[in-house]
């Protein structure tokens, strides 16, 4: 079968990147500088430019909304017990696409069709057809409604985790997609300190 | 209270970032070239390198091993259902941390102690003190033996799921840490062809 555009292109770049690659085919499995990054999958984010990361140096997770979902609590607690990070950062940003929607509004927009809905600039539209799904109606889709605050409650929900040990430190930001800026958010570093909970 | 070395860094990393952010403000939310791809959280990888992405292009989802996790189906599903993607990547890698450890091997650390566990070449050694959790044996760690398999396994997962519609295509590969190269793993990326489920 023929390859799509986008297929090629990814081909193309990473042999690009492979021709180059250097001494990184040596760098060891755990995280050189001994922390991980959750954050968003939004595209105008790339934490290694944002954090200053090169291979090998953390484990970056990354979620629709950077949520403490159960998935990335699964994901931290290997990165510090089997792979020795010490410090977490909860990185969300402005602007984003989980405080433009609901658990109601996906439900409703799924029922109705899985293709692509657009917003016009009022609410969702679905101008999708064929076959939609109840199933979204059973999913939590970890929205949120104030940026500040949903990184404030995801890194206490890390905190507090019964399999995250007291000694980690947690971190809260939010980085601004306007600027390329992290901010620190102090009530979320204060609740995720060590000892903390 | 002091910041740590790490943050310093990160944060110093960032202002130099923010300094050269250019028109990247301008971006707008749903990803340039319309496609989303799900990586592990591995440290060596970097999937904007490895697959050229600039900020803006694509979503990027990542977990410990990149696995078809019901979380990473969640932000897939937001992805395409409001954001327009229409193409799926899973990529896995060789050497990774999810086929030294199993659900049996987990819990019983986690049980002994939250800290940092130790391999000793031949398997997993639990020098933490303090308390442990019997909590991890209630979590499926979504480990896996054969690198490749998994990545078929995951494809599928997605191809199959009731929310992901049949006219997106998911592709798998297999990212080689010692060479940088992206192998496709045609198994998978047939198993993921748009309308096979």
């Amino acid at each position: 079968m023929n390859k799509s555009p986008t297929v090629q292109q990814v081909e193309a770049a990473n042999a690009k990147y492979a021709a180059s690659f250097g001494d990184k085919g040596k760098l060891p499995l755990p995280p050189g500088r001994h922390f991980a990054v959750l954050t968003c999958m939004d595209a105008r984010l790339d934490p290694a430019k944002y954090a200053g990361l090169a291979e090998g140096d953390a484990h970056v997770i990354r979620n629709a909304g950077g949520r403490a979902s159960d998935d990335a609590i699964r994901s931290l607690v290997i990165s510090y017990k089997l792979l020795g990070t010490k410090e977490f950062f909860v990185v969300h940003h402005t602007d984003c696409g989980m405080a433009f929607f609901n658990n109601q509004i996906m439900g409703d927009l799924l029922e109705k069709s899985l293709e692509t809905a657009v917003h016009n600039g009022k609410g969702w539209k679905d101008v999708g057809k064929g076959p939609g799904s109840n199933e979204g109606k059973k999913v939590d889709w970890l929205t949120f409604t104030d940026d500040e605050k949903a990184v404030v409650e995801d890194v206490k929900r890390i905190r507090n985790h019964p399999l995250v040990p007291k000694s980690i430190p947690v971190y809260g930001y939010l980085y601004d997609v306007k600027t390329g800026k992290l901010k620190e958010i102090p009530e979320a570093t204060a609740a995720g300190r060590a000892g903390s909970a």
